[in-house]
């Protein structure tokens, strides 16, 4: 090790599901939508004056926040806006986790958090899920420095009620209480009602699932006042200018087309559901998700012998070696072709 | 303060160069460059099929890597890249800037390094320039932590031998040593070829003044293998993907038009040399620009008053209340007609 090799920050990073650059594969590992965005994101594109890419973009990226502020009816100075819900997240972590005591997430979750904690070098402490993969609300009624919670969960793809939620937000008027709704628009309710009874609690979404921008890098949140204040300093104090200028433009584009994004949510969910009942059929069982995936597991054949499978068939689904859940496979919601070409897969493999 | 606040990290944060929304001004206030970006660029943005951004972009964004690789000859794993060179500093400083000891920068520079050293809560302590704005090497031959440097220097405008920034490079092998050259396409050398001598050595570059497109956010930086893997692993703890996919494609399109590049830097160069003629006459004074703006005093007009008669008239400059800067005006270097129009309404004033 060189001498200056002692002042570095070493870290292992967060594994992204693969992204393989092969084509005519089915790409069912990173919950993408299988849907194009709204056609006035192409509008919006084919429209743009390139000559605007010499200035820098508006470092407030007013035009997205306006139209976030006009779809949830939240006051423009309670949004925050960032690359990817990551980024709102990451900042969120730098933010408010800055105390001494742990703060608390579940041991099964989006496993970016302890990336994160360890990052920022902030402590942490996880709380089992039961066996069914529901959160205890009692786990989180004890002394913290803060929580993050995602609803649904990731990658269990279970919804907690938003009654049990509150209570652990009430319960914790010391701390910050995330809940990362990144997969919220697939699921029936939503913790954004609560802001403003609540001053610590942050509600993150994100463009990448129900919104079909992945590639854009487009995440939310909102929050009070004081706390999307907080926020906003700490993010200035990064990076000044983190929404390019098109991708404001094509956030705000996706956000004028509702009748779209309902439309192609609702076949998400219809191709869920059609989903769950093939996979039960074909023996398999999972967590009732809310979701655009399903967490499955097989009565019999091994999780990860399916994975290897399908991937030799070009079916692409995620599969985590990990403690409690290394025998499911987390399956992306696609189009009902992609998952009619799943569903037979599975059957010639069983 | 509610409980919850005790756990915020409390930072001030940079304020960056007023974008102001009314149209028909002169921008000369943020260092932009007056020319749209390579019509290559415009080209790609036609093309871009819109359905890419469902999925997530490349995490390692490898069209853009490569287009850098090769334009730079230098291995792919020698690069990274980020959202703005500000976001390459900001990591940089988080992975780099560790250890116990105060880094080091000059007293007057670009005001975002005390920024994240505040963030991250790393020490720091300045050297000042001599009286002519110059940096003294031998300030840096010292214990610290890090040592981060501007070539060209902002707001200064004054390059900094390549030779005397190795011998601090060379004098450091226990710190990683970043010379930022945001501006350094306007000026005659960079530090670039450096790296394969010295492990320790980071250069940052930016496509947001020479290559128009401050709008798209794209910065870059160069080093050893060693210093980019360290680097990059700290990038993937904070976000997986932080380049765009439309953005991945716009960078490469930028680097693959050589001849439009040379020929908007050499534009802007023309002008400044005009612009510094045309100042001189006024009874201005500056130290030598290397980049794309000039740093002037007037031999007896107030900096302040110039600057909000100019704003007056709609042409916006930069001015910095700060010590040793606040009878200066930071003029960016516009199109030929742009600067133009300033001497004539500096004249006017005076």
């Amino acid at each position: 090790m060189t001498a200056w090799e002692e002042n570095v920050l070493k870290v292992v990073p967060y594994v992204p599901g693969e992204q393989p650059k092969e084509k005519d594969i089915i790409k069912l590992n990173t919950n993408e939508n299988p849907y194009p965005p709204s056609p006035k994101v192409d509008e919006v594109i084919r429209n743009f004056s390139v000559g605007n890419l010499r200035k820098y973009p508006d470092p407030e990226a007013t035009d997205l926040v306006e139209a976030l502020a006009q779809r949830y009816h939240m006051p423009k100075d309670q949004i925050f806006v960032g690359v990817g819900s990551d980024d709102v997240l990451a900042m969120s972590f730098l933010t408010f986790f800055h105390g001494k005591k742990p703060i608390l997430f579940p041991d099964i979750t989006y496993s970016f958090y302890d990336v994160w904690a360890n990052e920022f070098e902030i402590p942490f402490e996880t709380r089992a899920l039961n066996e069914n993969f529901e959160i205890k609300k009692e786990d989180y009624f004890c002394e913290n420095g803060g929580i993050v919670i995602p609803n649904p969960n990731a990658p269990t793809g279970l919804a907690c009620p938003v009654s049990e939620l509150e209570e652990i937000v009430a319960k914790n008027p010391s701390s910050v209480v995330i809940i990362d709704e990144a997969y919220g628009d697939f699921n029936g309710e939503s913790m954004l009602p609560l802001v403003d009874k609540y001053d610590n609690l942050l509600v993150t979404m994100t463009f990448s699932k129900s919104r079909s921008l992945a590639g854009s890098r487009i995440g939310f949140a909102f929050g009070s006042k004081k706390l999307i204040s907080y926020l906003l300093d700490v993010k200035y104090s990064f990076n000044s200018y983190t929404m390019d200028s098109l991708t404001i433009q094509i956030g705000k584009a996706s956000l004028e087309d509702e009748a779209y994004f309902r439309a192609k949510v609702n076949e998400v969910m219809e191709t869920r559901e059609w989903t769950k009942k093939e996979l039960e059929k074909l023996g398999f069982s999972f967590p009732d998700s809310k979701t655009n995936f399903i967490f499955a597991k097989h009565e019999s054949a091994k999780a990860e012998d399916i994975f290897e499978y399908l991937k030799s068939k070009k079916i692409y689904v995620r599969y985590f070696k990990r403690p409690r859940i290394d025998n499911y496979l987390r399956i992306s919601i696609g189009t009902k072709e992609e998952m009619e070409a799943l569903v037979a897969e599975l059957k010639a493999y069983l």
